[in-house]
Protein backbone atom coordinates (compact mmCIF):
# COMPACT_ATOMS: atom_id res chain seq x y z
CA UNK A 1 0.00 0.00 0.00
CA UNK A 2 1.29 3.85 -0.68
CA UNK A 3 0.88 6.20 2.36
CA UNK A 4 0.66 10.00 1.40
CA UNK A 5 1.09 12.40 4.57
CA UNK A 6 0.76 15.69 3.29
CA UNK A 7 -1.03 19.34 4.39
CA UNK A 8 0.08 21.86 6.02
CA UNK A 9 -0.03 21.14 9.54
CA UNK A 10 2.98 19.83 12.22
CA UNK A 11 2.70 15.63 12.00
CA UNK A 12 3.85 14.67 8.38
CA UNK A 13 7.22 13.62 9.24
CA UNK A 14 6.59 12.43 12.61
CA UNK A 15 3.83 9.88 11.72
CA UNK A 16 5.81 8.65 9.24
CA UNK A 17 8.13 8.00 11.73
CA UNK A 18 5.44 6.75 14.14
CA UNK A 19 4.80 3.93 11.24
CA UNK A 20 8.93 3.17 11.54
CA UNK A 21 8.93 2.33 15.23
CA UNK A 22 5.61 0.80 15.12
CA UNK A 23 7.41 -1.59 12.02
CA UNK A 24 10.63 -1.97 13.74
CA UNK A 25 8.60 -3.21 17.10
CA UNK A 26 7.12 -6.15 15.08
CA UNK A 27 10.41 -6.69 13.47
CA UNK A 28 10.04 -5.56 10.02
CA UNK A 29 12.77 -3.89 7.97
CA UNK A 30 12.73 -0.19 7.60
CA UNK A 31 14.20 2.50 4.85
CA UNK A 32 14.13 5.92 5.49
CA UNK A 33 14.97 8.26 2.25
CA UNK A 34 14.88 11.97 2.92
CA UNK A 35 15.06 14.33 0.69
CA UNK A 36 16.59 17.87 1.41
CA UNK A 37 17.56 17.01 4.89
CA UNK A 38 21.02 15.96 4.88
CA UNK A 39 23.49 16.63 7.23
CA UNK A 40 20.76 18.64 9.98
CA UNK A 41 20.92 17.37 13.12
CA UNK A 42 17.36 16.04 13.57
CA UNK A 43 16.26 14.06 16.97
CA UNK A 44 15.10 11.62 15.27
CA UNK A 45 18.15 10.32 13.16
CA UNK A 46 19.98 10.61 16.48
CA UNK A 47 17.60 8.24 17.42
CA UNK A 48 17.39 6.03 14.69
CA UNK A 49 20.58 5.64 13.48
CA UNK A 50 21.54 2.99 15.75
CA UNK A 51 18.64 0.84 15.49
CA UNK A 52 18.81 -2.47 14.57
CA UNK A 53 16.37 -2.94 11.68
CA UNK A 54 16.84 0.23 9.54
CA UNK A 55 19.09 1.71 7.19
CA UNK A 56 18.62 5.53 6.60
CA UNK A 57 19.78 7.41 3.23
CA UNK A 58 19.83 11.28 3.28
CA UNK A 59 19.54 13.72 0.62
CA UNK A 60 20.10 17.45 -0.28
CA UNK A 61 22.51 19.66 1.60
CA UNK A 62 22.61 21.55 4.83
CA UNK A 63 21.43 24.67 3.80
CA UNK A 64 17.91 25.97 3.35
CA UNK A 65 16.75 25.61 -0.30
CA UNK A 66 15.35 28.97 -1.65
CA UNK A 67 12.05 27.17 -3.94
CA UNK A 68 12.15 30.01 -6.07
CA UNK A 69 15.95 29.55 -7.36
CA UNK A 70 17.20 26.30 -5.91
CA UNK A 71 21.31 25.52 -6.31
CA UNK A 72 22.55 23.19 -9.20
CA UNK A 73 23.34 20.56 -6.54
CA UNK A 74 19.49 20.78 -4.81
CA UNK A 75 18.46 19.06 -8.56
CA UNK A 76 21.36 16.65 -8.22
CA UNK A 77 20.75 15.17 -4.94
CA UNK A 78 17.06 15.46 -5.65
CA UNK A 79 17.93 12.99 -8.29
CA UNK A 80 20.12 11.03 -6.20
CA UNK A 81 17.19 10.72 -4.31
CA UNK A 82 15.43 9.40 -7.13
CA UNK A 83 17.40 6.42 -8.03
CA UNK A 84 18.18 5.59 -4.75
CA UNK A 85 14.12 5.40 -3.62
CA UNK A 86 13.65 2.98 -7.07
CA UNK A 87 16.68 0.83 -6.55
CA UNK A 88 15.78 0.44 -2.85
CA UNK A 89 11.56 -0.52 -3.65
CA UNK A 90 13.34 -3.06 -6.89
CA UNK A 91 15.41 -4.40 -4.25
CA UNK A 92 12.71 -5.37 -2.33
CA UNK A 93 13.80 -6.53 0.73
CA UNK A 94 12.29 -3.85 3.42
CA UNK A 95 8.94 -4.40 4.64
CA UNK A 96 8.68 -0.61 5.03
CA UNK A 97 9.71 2.16 2.93
CA UNK A 98 9.30 5.94 3.79
CA UNK A 99 10.29 8.68 1.35
CA UNK A 100 10.24 11.74 3.40
CA UNK A 101 9.80 15.33 1.99
CA UNK A 102 9.34 13.65 -1.33
CA UNK A 103 5.94 15.66 -2.40
CA UNK A 104 8.47 19.17 -1.65
CA UNK A 105 10.78 17.86 -3.87
CA UNK A 106 8.31 17.59 -6.61
CA UNK A 107 6.79 20.95 -5.63
CA UNK A 108 9.57 23.00 -6.17
CA UNK A 109 10.15 20.86 -9.48
CA UNK A 110 13.94 19.54 -7.82
CA UNK A 111 12.03 16.33 -9.12
CA UNK A 112 9.57 15.94 -12.25
CA UNK A 113 6.10 14.57 -10.84
CA UNK A 114 6.69 11.67 -13.12
CA UNK A 115 9.48 10.59 -11.03
CA UNK A 116 7.80 10.34 -8.08
CA UNK A 117 4.72 8.44 -10.01
CA UNK A 118 7.43 6.18 -11.53
CA UNK A 119 8.09 5.13 -8.07
CA UNK A 120 4.89 4.74 -6.82
CA UNK A 121 4.32 2.34 -10.03
CA UNK A 122 7.27 0.23 -9.16
CA UNK A 123 6.47 -3.39 -8.09
CA UNK A 124 7.35 -4.05 -4.50
CA UNK A 125 5.82 -5.45 -1.57
CA UNK A 126 6.81 -2.71 0.91
CA UNK A 127 4.72 -0.40 2.66
CA UNK A 128 5.29 2.98 1.10
CA UNK A 129 5.29 6.18 2.40
CA UNK A 130 5.80 9.79 1.23
CA UNK A 131 5.30 12.72 2.86
CA UNK A 132 5.76 16.77 2.45
CA UNK A 133 3.26 19.32 2.05
CA UNK A 134 1.58 20.10 -1.23
CA UNK A 135 1.25 16.72 -2.65
CA UNK A 136 0.38 17.07 -6.48
CA UNK A 137 -3.02 15.71 -7.39
CA UNK A 138 -1.63 12.85 -9.48
CA UNK A 139 0.21 11.50 -6.40
CA UNK A 140 -3.21 11.70 -4.15
CA UNK A 141 -4.99 9.77 -7.01
CA UNK A 142 -2.48 7.16 -7.21
CA UNK A 143 -2.48 6.68 -3.11
CA UNK A 144 -3.66 3.74 -1.29
CA UNK A 145 -4.46 5.73 1.64
CA UNK A 146 -4.14 9.67 1.82
CA UNK A 147 -4.36 11.75 5.28
CA UNK A 148 -3.80 16.04 5.11
CA UNK A 149 -2.55 17.31 8.39
CA UNK A 150 -4.59 20.52 8.49
CA UNK A 151 -3.24 23.09 10.75
CA UNK A 152 -5.83 24.63 12.93
CA UNK A 153 -3.34 26.50 15.00
CA UNK A 154 0.06 26.71 15.10
CA UNK A 155 2.27 28.46 17.77
CA UNK A 156 4.44 29.58 15.18
CA UNK A 157 1.90 31.94 14.23
CA UNK A 158 2.23 33.69 17.67
CA UNK A 159 5.79 34.11 17.64
CA UNK A 160 7.60 30.69 18.76
CA UNK A 161 10.42 29.39 17.25
CA UNK A 162 11.28 25.62 16.34
CA UNK A 163 12.67 23.76 19.42
CA UNK A 164 14.62 21.51 19.45
CA UNK A 165 13.44 17.86 20.52
CA UNK A 166 10.14 19.17 19.26
CA UNK A 167 10.25 20.64 15.73
CA UNK A 168 13.84 18.62 14.95
CA UNK B 1 3.25 23.90 24.84
CA UNK B 2 0.14 21.91 24.31
CA UNK B 3 -0.22 20.10 20.99
CA UNK B 4 -3.54 18.49 19.71
CA UNK B 5 -3.62 15.47 17.29
CA UNK B 6 -7.28 14.84 15.95
CA UNK B 7 -9.10 14.55 13.09
CA UNK B 8 -10.93 11.24 11.54
CA UNK B 9 -7.25 10.39 9.16
CA UNK B 10 -4.39 7.72 10.09
CA UNK B 11 -1.70 9.41 11.76
CA UNK B 12 -2.93 11.07 15.07
CA UNK B 13 -1.26 8.48 17.50
CA UNK B 14 1.98 7.93 14.82
CA UNK B 15 2.30 11.12 14.96
CA UNK B 16 3.30 11.72 18.49
CA UNK B 17 5.61 8.40 18.47
CA UNK B 18 7.75 10.48 16.01
CA UNK B 19 7.72 13.36 18.84
CA UNK B 20 8.60 10.47 21.23
CA UNK B 21 11.78 9.26 19.04
CA UNK B 22 12.85 12.90 18.29
CA UNK B 23 13.04 13.75 22.04
CA UNK B 24 14.38 10.66 22.83
CA UNK B 25 17.08 11.14 20.15
CA UNK B 26 17.82 14.53 22.07
CA UNK B 27 18.55 13.37 25.30
CA UNK B 28 14.67 14.19 26.84
CA UNK B 29 12.92 12.39 29.42
CA UNK B 30 9.52 10.73 27.88
CA UNK B 31 6.53 9.34 29.38
CA UNK B 32 3.58 7.89 27.57
CA UNK B 33 0.29 7.57 28.94
CA UNK B 34 -2.49 5.56 27.17
CA UNK B 35 -6.48 5.35 26.96
CA UNK B 36 -8.35 2.36 26.28
CA UNK B 37 -5.49 0.73 25.01
CA UNK B 38 -3.96 -1.68 27.23
CA UNK B 39 -2.61 -5.79 26.60
CA UNK B 40 -3.05 -4.77 22.88
CA UNK B 41 0.35 -5.45 21.53
CA UNK B 42 1.79 -2.97 19.54
CA UNK B 43 4.51 -2.93 17.96
CA UNK B 44 5.65 0.68 19.38
CA UNK B 45 5.03 -0.56 22.56
CA UNK B 46 6.96 -3.40 21.80
CA UNK B 47 9.49 -0.97 20.36
CA UNK B 48 9.58 1.72 22.87
CA UNK B 49 9.28 -0.51 26.36
CA UNK B 50 13.01 -0.74 26.34
CA UNK B 51 14.47 2.08 25.70
CA UNK B 52 16.15 4.82 28.14
CA UNK B 53 14.41 7.76 29.24
CA UNK B 54 10.64 6.94 28.57
CA UNK B 55 8.01 5.35 30.71
CA UNK B 56 4.83 3.68 29.92
CA UNK B 57 1.59 3.86 31.32
CA UNK B 58 -1.42 2.15 29.61
CA UNK B 59 -5.17 2.08 30.81
CA UNK B 60 -8.14 0.42 29.74
CA UNK B 61 -8.82 -3.42 28.95
CA UNK B 62 -8.01 -5.69 26.25
CA UNK B 63 -11.64 -5.29 25.18
CA UNK B 64 -12.86 -2.87 22.63
CA UNK B 65 -15.42 -0.89 24.28
CA UNK B 66 -18.40 -0.22 22.93
CA UNK B 67 -19.10 3.52 22.67
CA UNK B 68 -23.24 3.26 23.57
CA UNK B 69 -22.59 1.12 26.31
CA UNK B 70 -18.93 0.92 28.22
CA UNK B 71 -18.67 -1.23 30.98
CA UNK B 72 -17.58 -0.09 34.43
CA UNK B 73 -13.99 -0.81 34.03
CA UNK B 74 -13.94 1.22 31.22
CA UNK B 75 -14.85 4.46 33.43
CA UNK B 76 -12.10 3.11 35.88
CA UNK B 77 -9.47 2.51 33.89
CA UNK B 78 -10.15 6.67 32.42
CA UNK B 79 -10.19 7.50 35.94
CA UNK B 80 -6.77 6.03 37.01
CA UNK B 81 -5.39 7.01 33.27
CA UNK B 82 -6.13 10.57 34.52
CA UNK B 83 -4.79 10.31 37.79
CA UNK B 84 -1.55 9.44 36.49
CA UNK B 85 -1.45 11.79 34.13
CA UNK B 86 -1.91 14.74 36.59
CA UNK B 87 0.27 13.19 38.58
CA UNK B 88 3.14 12.98 35.74
CA UNK B 89 2.31 16.23 35.04
CA UNK B 90 2.57 18.12 38.28
CA UNK B 91 5.75 15.82 38.99
CA UNK B 92 7.31 17.95 36.10
CA UNK B 93 10.28 15.61 35.52
CA UNK B 94 9.67 14.84 32.25
CA UNK B 95 10.54 16.79 29.24
CA UNK B 96 7.32 15.73 26.93
CA UNK B 97 4.11 13.83 27.35
CA UNK B 98 1.94 12.28 25.60
CA UNK B 99 -1.61 11.49 26.40
CA UNK B 100 -2.94 9.31 24.10
CA UNK B 101 -6.28 8.73 22.79
CA UNK B 102 -7.75 11.00 25.70
CA UNK B 103 -9.84 12.97 23.48
CA UNK B 104 -11.66 9.74 22.97
CA UNK B 105 -12.48 9.28 26.25
CA UNK B 106 -13.61 12.27 26.71
CA UNK B 107 -15.68 11.75 23.36
CA UNK B 108 -17.37 8.46 24.70
CA UNK B 109 -17.62 9.86 27.94
CA UNK B 110 -15.47 7.96 30.06
CA UNK B 111 -13.14 10.99 31.25
CA UNK B 112 -15.64 14.31 31.72
CA UNK B 113 -14.15 17.22 29.90
CA UNK B 114 -13.82 19.04 32.50
CA UNK B 115 -10.88 16.63 33.43
CA UNK B 116 -9.25 17.38 30.06
CA UNK B 117 -9.74 20.85 30.37
CA UNK B 118 -7.83 20.65 34.29
CA UNK B 119 -5.00 18.94 32.63
CA UNK B 120 -4.47 21.25 30.05
CA UNK B 121 -4.75 23.94 33.05
CA UNK B 122 -1.65 21.67 35.15
CA UNK B 123 1.25 24.00 35.61
CA UNK B 124 4.03 21.89 33.94
CA UNK B 125 7.51 22.26 31.65
CA UNK B 126 6.63 19.82 29.28
CA UNK B 127 5.61 19.61 25.92
CA UNK B 128 1.98 18.04 26.16
CA UNK B 129 0.82 16.19 23.60
CA UNK B 130 -2.91 15.05 23.67
CA UNK B 131 -4.94 12.47 20.93
CA UNK B 132 -7.47 11.11 19.56
CA UNK B 133 -10.34 11.89 16.87
CA UNK B 134 -13.00 14.19 17.88
CA UNK B 135 -10.99 16.88 19.79
CA UNK B 136 -13.87 18.83 21.91
CA UNK B 137 -13.97 22.55 20.56
CA UNK B 138 -12.87 23.58 24.07
CA UNK B 139 -9.80 21.79 23.72
CA UNK B 140 -8.97 22.91 20.52
CA UNK B 141 -9.75 26.67 21.91
CA UNK B 142 -7.40 26.11 24.67
CA UNK B 143 -4.10 24.46 23.22
CA UNK B 144 -0.97 26.12 21.61
CA UNK B 145 -1.26 23.64 18.54
CA UNK B 146 -3.95 22.04 16.27
CA UNK B 147 -3.34 19.26 13.58
CA UNK B 148 -6.42 17.54 12.01
CA UNK B 149 -5.42 15.00 10.62
CA UNK B 150 -7.75 15.16 7.44
CA UNK B 151 -8.86 11.36 5.85
CA UNK B 152 -8.95 11.96 2.43
CA UNK B 153 -8.58 8.36 1.43
CA UNK B 154 -8.24 5.03 3.15
CA UNK B 155 -7.50 1.40 1.99
CA UNK B 156 -10.07 0.54 4.70
CA UNK B 157 -12.64 1.25 2.52
CA UNK B 158 -11.94 -0.27 0.09
CA UNK B 159 -11.89 -3.56 2.05
CA UNK B 160 -9.09 -3.72 3.70
CA UNK B 161 -7.79 -5.04 7.48
CA UNK B 162 -5.63 -3.77 9.85
CA UNK B 163 -2.48 -4.77 9.49
CA UNK B 164 0.84 -6.12 12.37
CA UNK B 165 3.18 -2.99 11.70
CA UNK B 166 1.43 -0.59 10.00
CA UNK B 167 -2.13 -0.13 11.70
CA UNK B 168 -0.39 -2.02 15.22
Amino acid sequence: MIHIYTGNGKGKTTAALGLIIRALGNGKRVCLIQFMKKNFVYGEIKFLENQPGIDIFQFGTNQLIDPNNPDEIDFKEAELGYKKAEEVLKLNKYDLVVIDEINVAVKWKLLPLEKQLELMDTKTDAEVVMTGRCSHQKVIKKADLVTEMKEVKHYFNNGAQAREGVEF
